[in-house]
């Protein structure tokens, strides 16, 4: 690992050329229940760098604010180094996961929600990532209102064009997890990765799941590799290498 | 139990002379852990009454929109009929209970917060009260946005109003829960009880608890009756009948 460099569960940030800029290296360990599970798959960490590179393009093309600045090498990225805030926001179009065991009574999994939901959790492994209401981020110094208010509405357009980009490939956006940060002028920007461990991509005609829940769910490593291929080839539009 | 009545838990709500209007009446059982843990404590019924009335007619006086009317007998008030909402609005001065579970490694129990905070949950002992965002209101068709807004401005006001009269009496308000409904006209206005059932109280030199987590905790049913006595005595200002 480059001197300077810091190793997280699924990715390596190190230094860039420019003091300004960091490489992020994707990894090839999967995890899963607040780390407690946990593997490697070869080719998987190449996998999400591709993915995340075309879909921080399309959000870039559009004019929305994201770290991503160019692939370097088959698993990493050069992005604009950010100041990250404790955050998971969650952007959801139909109940599954975290927010269909909530609410077991009211939705079933697989129905679509009536308008897209915008949900923010702490990040913290010790505390199991809680679910925080505005008047939590505040009180935790973590945000202002107008920050809130903008990771919201940069969270629902991020939503419109991923869900389009998708739709068109027969893949329904279920749900995704964006990490926001602050550059240098204080900026709000689109950090960390758009990949297949951070949203719930179904078929759109089976409903297969294309994304990290057939590891959570306990497939064996070749079946999870198998879906991430095939999610790959979808989405950056050749085989996976 | 009157005709056309509906037993809660801990209250019976039955017609009343008007239409427009029911009659409450505090039953003597104390419940806890999503009605798990259950007792009858003699004399618990008329003490809430008491309470909900004094802290109900402060309000009133304020110019808040409370349902209380009037007190009927010694475990009874009259109140206006509304259409509740299944939210369960919390306002917290004081990290404690829930919250400082929920956020344990940020603050400790006991720790004052820099600003009131207000929370919904859903009413479901099923789903086990799930905390809410405002997105998640909205979406579930509970309130509108500017409903919402108008809880939280009420629960502020009664917040200010009864912690600064407790205060005067040596009391903390270390957080409570309000419950809401609509009237006839559709205005929002405050329901349900404001007693040591959905109350933290502590005293403010010694810190010990004059509310219901001396049930929880599983104190002797009679330390627990002690305590809602001398909760009756501070706060209604003479010795529980």
């Amino acid at each position: 690992m480059p001197a300077g460099s810091y190793e997280g569960k699924t990715k390596i940030v190190s230094p860039a050329k420019s003091p300004t800029n960091v490489i992020l290296r994707f990894k090839n360990d999967i995890t899963a229940l607040d780390g407690e599970k946990h593997d490697v798959i070869e080719g998987k960490g190449a996998i999400n760098a591709s993915i995340s590179s075309k879909l921080f393009e399309l959000l870039n093309r559009a004019g929305l604010p994201t770290h991503f600045i160019r692939r370097d090498g088959p698993d990493g990225i050069v992005v604009k180094k950010l100041r990250m805030l404790p955050l998971e926001v969650v952007c959801r179009n139909v109940a599954a996961g975290h927010f269909a065991k909530r609410f077991s009574t009211l939705f079933k999994i697989g129905e679509a929600l009536s308008k897209p939901v915008v949900e923010f959790y702490l990040k913290s492994d010790e505390l199991h990532d809680p679910l925080l209401t505005e008047d939590h981020i505040s009180l935790l110094g973590i945000a202002s209102d107008e920050q809130v208010e903008t990771m919201k509405e940069l969270t629902l357009r991020t939503n419109g064009l991923v869900s389009k980009y998708l739709d068109d490939l027969g893949i329904r956006l279920v749900d995704f997890k964006l990490e926001f940060g602050l550059d240098e002028d204080d900026r709000l920007v689109i950090g960390d990765e758009l990949a297949l461990d951070s949203m719930r991509l179904w078929d759109k005609d089976t409903g297969s799941r294309l994304d990290k829940d057939v590891y959570r769910s306990g497939k064996p490593l070749d079946d999870v590799l198998s879906v991430y291929r095939e999610a790959y080839r979808r989405i950056v539009g050749r085989e996976a290498p």
